[in-house]
């Protein structure tokens, strides 16, 4: 029932994942009677969908601790209850981003091993798509936090994205050893200490991201959160300009036409509904918060990203490469670095 | 003699300003006989200008360390010592950018009541331009920093883009009060403390940068940094699959020439080179760095930067708005928010 077109947009995003992912089957928590109506559409889809009513909704202005005393009985405090259950596999929202951070956290722990968990995301870049994290989780984070960002991303790139052995970087000011905080500093020292299942090529500047040069980019939430958005807002800045340059430029129905094409094209590559769901990592559980404006399209991206997680076993990759990269308890990795 | 382009982009770039600021005279550091050669092209330009001979160069590669030891003797040293003496209001220079900053902090050393300089630039918005400082000078900042960066931002917006009375925001990962790191939230009770000759307006988040929502975004040198570039990496990304869209879509002459106009009025705008020149705010004397890889139109906007700067007063008045801000001994404002 969260995000701007729902309970549509979640509904129809459902019957496109079906086609693409023949396995799955899905429990939909909200209105009843709306719900019953938009799966009339679609008989295959609610031969595989069980509705479970609630009038409960988790509004865009709750606080975090609003919902964590009051959103329990709502549509994504009953999803996120059903993954905490066993009953389902994966939890999907387009709701409200802190709310759900915080009774996912509250319901599912953190997992064994893990400090703090992090929000990722999938981002368009010149090579194709790429993976960062923290993206506002943490506005704090230690050296050892980043190592388990770098641990938890490495694996949901390789699960996600399909990348078998990923190129992992810490986001900072300088590529150079001497550069950064301290806390960037100590986790590159450590991220080479250890023997990994990834790749950690070291530091990457901002410029960075969109280049491509890495499969997944860690770094604080605080920073993460500046330049996610601070890239979004670019992107909007100069496909904007660049359509008022150019119908200032296109008199003939042809230049409008092909200019309306080449926008076209950008927008593919660029829009969030064909990257989009975020996800929490590092939590005993699955849960991805789909963009609050995302169209039918966009949730069906935040399904497959849900299917990929769940299908290929995240979680316990996650546990294996902890076990491996000797940070599940804290100590290993800083005898290696002594 | 710093940047790639030089000494030629310099020297052009100094016959360009000339003819926009007729009051300004050049000191011009460097290898004599080719700066010769080259202002024998401009006699205009000759006839103002002095060239004082130096053989040392600092190189790209050189750490700030090794420009302090090694560097006073430089193109760049020289240029410095010139303001630090009184012989010149301002230097600027397309140098290593670390050994400039270390240089010029070490011999103007920080204005009284400033605890760190920081570094400002200008850049492009939907809007038109905003001012945007730390971009690397600390990558750790207080609020006290944070403070004085705005105090010293809004100086800088005043003089170089003729704002009156600049809006002035704290870059942060959400506009409530509630959120952000605590040096970002006591600087933002501080500002709101102080009667202050620019409008302070909370706080605002990445994807306001490129929206123009005020015109000095103020932050910690790390996450500056990683903006900046990630909006810098972003916007190429985004022309170059823009003109890929194009280039595929457009088979006609008429299309691939409109297609160029509307690449080139995009381009304008976001070339550096048209906002060239990122200023070290805080000391005591004016210090320019220009974009390394500027061409002489570039460099002649770094040099406009320059002359406003001096021609306004910048220095004094950020004296008077540190004075008037309360912020100038660090204690008034700590009795404002107690």
């Amino acid at each position: 029932m969260g995000g701007d077109h729902a309970p549509a947009a979640a509904v129809e995003g459902a019957a496109i994942a079906r086609e693409r992912y023949p396995n799955v089957s899905f429990l939909l928590f909200g209105n009843q009677a709306a719900l019953t109506s938009l799966l009339a559409a679609y008989p295959k889809l609610a031969a595989i969908s069980e509705i479970r009513h609630t009038d409960e909704v988790v509004s865009a202005d709750d606080k975090p601790s609003q919902a964590l005393r009051r959103g329990r009985g709502s549509s994504m405090g009953l999803a996120i209850a059903a993954v905490q259950e066993g009953e389902a596999d994966v939890a999907v929202s387009a709701g409200n981003t802190g709310a759900m951070m915080a009774m996912a956290k509250f319901m599912l722990k953190t997992m064994p091993g893990i400090d703090r968990p992090a929000l990722a995301t999938i981002l368009p870049s010149s090579r194709g798509e790429c993976v960062m994290l923290d993206l506002g989780a943490n506005v704090e984070c230690d050296a050892r936090n980043l190592v388990e960002f770098a641990v938890m991303g490495a694996a949901f790139a390789r699960t996600v994205l399909g990348i078998p052995r990923p190129r992992v970087a810490l986001l900072n000011v300088g590529v150079e050893e001497l550069k950064g905080h301290e806390e960037v500093k100590e986790a590159g020292q450590r991220l080479k200490a250890v023997d990994l299942s990834f790749d950690f090529v070291g530091f990457i500047e901002g410029d960075g991201i969109a280049a491509g040069s890495v499969d997944v980019v860690v770094t604080d939430g605080f920073t993460g959160n500046v330049a996610l958005k601070t890239a979004e807002g670019t992107a909007r800045m100069v496909t904007r300009l660049f359509a008022s340059a150019f119908r200032s430029s296109l008199r003939s129905k042809l230049g409008a036409l092909m200019a309306k094409r080449g926008l076209k094209a950008l927008k593919d590559h660029l829009d969030p509904n064909n990257h989009n769901g975020a996800v929490f990592l590092g939590l005993n559980g699955l849960v991805v918060k789909s963009h609050g404006g995302a169209n039918a399209l966009g949730f069906a991206s935040a399904l497959g990203v849900a299917h990929d997680m769940s299908a290929d076993n995240l979680l316990s990759r996650i546990a294996a490469d902890l076990e491996n990269s000797g940070d599940g308890d804290g100590t290993a990795e800083e005898a290696a670095v002594s």
